[in-house]
């Protein structure tokens, strides 16, 4: 019984590759070019396992399947609800409605899955941001936006919007740069080549 | 100054040429055919028309500029908060979430100009439902998800997702079609229209 | 049976959805970008709404709902006939020939509709260009040309030919900022955000 | 210098790789699949090529260079001009107004070009029909249409216009299917696959 | 050092998000709503998980982390490569020669990672079909398939490839749903759903 | 019989209309965007009697019917195997694995068709670059090249993987441009006005 709601989750999953990030329509990018949530997260999947990798090889100690888990769910939620975006944030009395909202849907989508305590409990340490793999993820996810950013730029991409989520973002990655040295180098390196494209266009 | 503000909010609404209509998604309506908002409340305001003046060559009494205005701005909190789903509103809460967010955009989005209070007025109006102007925008609103539907259909979308939504809008719409015999009208025709799709596909 | 031809001429004027402004192609918009019909409607009949409240707030005498309307169904014709290019004017033996066409699609269309002499008079003011509501939605169309453009510079598109599009559009604007203060005001303001965009990119 | 001219002419035909086959909207083909003039172009001028060869092997006299040039050119006024649909056709007082604008826009394209004057004397061949080049160009035109059809049948579109539309090219393709063996061939086998999917959808 | 080649490999890794899986283009599937690399990696991941946690329930030994990883860069070379088309491989001498190929970019990408000892060899692996791990790598990939055929199926798509490609791909998931109890369930279950469908549509 | 297998063969050809030229993907040009090999096989054959014509001007000998009839033949390969791209070229053993897979596709493909020697064999002259009318398609294949990322770059375009692409292709036209004055002046040209284009966006 328990597979039969598997085959109706991977359908249900499947979405994730038709929704769209809603951050990136601020910055004028178009329906047809937009990144889609299935696209983020596996960018931010393959993040933490070279984050993972090279905290590894530095002698840390870290969960790596943990970590890599964790990405792979932390949008799952938006199958269900959709991408909230950043920019409607400030009008929610509190941020805890997005958060109850996207606990809600992750219940419900994983009702009947025998694992189902496994990843709830997962996306909830993502949520807190304490641990040190939950810390990771959301440093691949910030990660992942100034990378696809480059990338939209290099496009054409110049709207104000688009610049104002860099600096914003840079900003969320700030106590993970001072953290980690790993990300403070990516980020650095990032931040020359986004300044090598010209801002004026 | 005011002009200036009115350069910017035009820019602004642009946004909701790319601003997807959500629910499409969850009905597996990829993002190169999903309708957006624009086009979304273009038709809205199109039937709005209709309905006006329908209702005044009845005899009815009905303010035409007032109801048409109504349909042109019941979205515009969107280009600030995007299109929030359908799917996502019973993980709220209360509905006055989403309310409050959207009257805190367009509250934001009209600051600097000079009819502020006429269309947010307008808004609250419509978001109240009492004043028939406002019924008829509902209406409307309805009746476009309906042509939509069908359209999706004609272009081969056999989800069960566009079955649900299609019962979902029409019982939405009961109401409308007891109080407007041109909505129970309308409303016949289109389904006449959706059976003789076969739903097998 | 009037509402069953409203229910078909819901489901072709749907069609403005896809239909493309073919003007676009010429500046090399690609097809999954370009603005299509719809969009510019509601553009067309938002900005003429507050063209009108402008005119009404400075004390001015418009009919609102007429300007309203007129804005709603300026391009209806091109759910039949598509939207004729402005780059192949010059090759008809006179513009009479694509009004000809277009009031001969309008007409099919509106067939059995109640309020066939309305629309179709609301269209021959537009296309007379004399009353003060018509030429506010000649107004409201240009403005809306000149916003798009700003919004597709904003994505990377430089071609040579959205340059003489934007200088084409701003002449035929120069009447209406004539007369009218907030349309001068507008235009100026728009144009210097097109100049802060380099042009040479 | 000619050369120069060269230049333009390859940068403006690039247009017809954007400008859609207007048609197609008609029947219900969003833009991100409509057809464009380039791909129709490449397949009219492959069919074109198939039917000479054929018509040589049973011994016919072709001109097989002048046919497939005629094809290769047969739409290069929609660079200046785009897809003028079939259904606008009937609105126009004479289909002499089309032709003209088309001679008119190649004229132009063509200007400096030290073959314009084969060019367009192969393009009004074309236009006669008379020749029997120029009527397997034609031919080539509707069997293209036939087999677009059945692959956007192919990908679930089910609308009315597409049906109508594969009639009334159909019926064009009459005349040819009665002089040329290998096109009633080809005809009744494409027939065959359209009738062999359900047009009940 | 390490990390400029990692900001780079990122960057490269992007090219996922718009690198189409050429298979569903035999399948009529158009360029706007193909699967991309990224979107099928997310989604052959996400399995892996599923997959992996289903045999530690049922009490079997499987390193998850490893699966998952393998998961993740399973297809990483196609940003080097592209995807090669599934019928193109009868007409290579050999198979070796598609895995020569993405042997030989997967290299040249990692060149300068310090982990790249670790990458290759997990790649090495799944190639080589033998380990437990890869074994569900494999079954996932296939299975992931199934889930987006489903899908397409659903917005209309039903060409005579799409059913050829979902019998050969069941028919290389068999050895895993001989040996895997999970692997036959889920592939019953989506059996049904996709009989479920008509193939006549 | 034949006839019956041209029709599968038109029916197969229609996929190049959707099968995309991967190289683009590499330059950062997303699907929707991308140039399909119908519409660069237009653009092939389309030069190629653009030069054809030209060199018969100046008095060379030239197949013009041989030529053209290459060009539109010589990615047909493709709508069975895909394009096989330029940065994948590097992994193989040899340029003559991919040879020898477009050729086993071709013969495929041509099976059943009364002119499939004449057919190969135009395909292996072109291959063999030998003929002045193989060299003429070729070099139109490179200036078509051309041409595409001039009109990428109008569109905003601007990564270092489109300038090695160009760099990449001039070189090929080399031995073209220094045997042929008409493609000499050409590709100056083209160059002339990328180099208008700021390469640094």
């Amino acid at each position: 019984m328990t597979e039969v709601k598997l085959s109706e989750l991977l359908l249900k999953l499947n979405c994730l590759k038709i929704m769209p990030r809603t951050g990136w329509f601020f910055c004028n990018v178009p329906p047809s070019e937009v990144e889609d949530v299935a696209q983020h997260s596996f960018a931010v999947t393959t993040i933490t396992m070279f984050l993972t990798d090279e905290l590894k090889r530095e002698g840390g100690e870290i969960d790596g399947e943990r970590a890599v888990n964790m990405a792979i769910l932390h949008d799952w939620a938006e199958a269900e609800v959709a991408d909230f975006p950043y920019t409607a944030q400030k009008y929610l009395a509190s941020p805890e409605v997005k958060t109850r909202m996207e606990r809600g849907a992750l219940k419900e989508m994983l009702q009947e899955n025998p694992e189902k305590e496994k990843y709830q409990g997962l996306w909830e340490e993502y949520m807190e941001k304490k641990t040190l793999e939950s810390r990771i993820v959301h440093a691949a996810d910030y990660l992942s936006i100034l990378v696809q950013a480059i990338k939209y730029r290099e496009r054409g991409i110049r709207s104000k919007e688009i610049e104002d989520l860099w600096i914003a973002v840079k900003k969320d990655l700030e106590p993970y740069s001072a953290e980690f040295k790993i990300i403070k180098k990516i980020e650095k390196e990032l931040s020359s080549i986004f300044r090598a494209q010209p801002s004026s266009l």
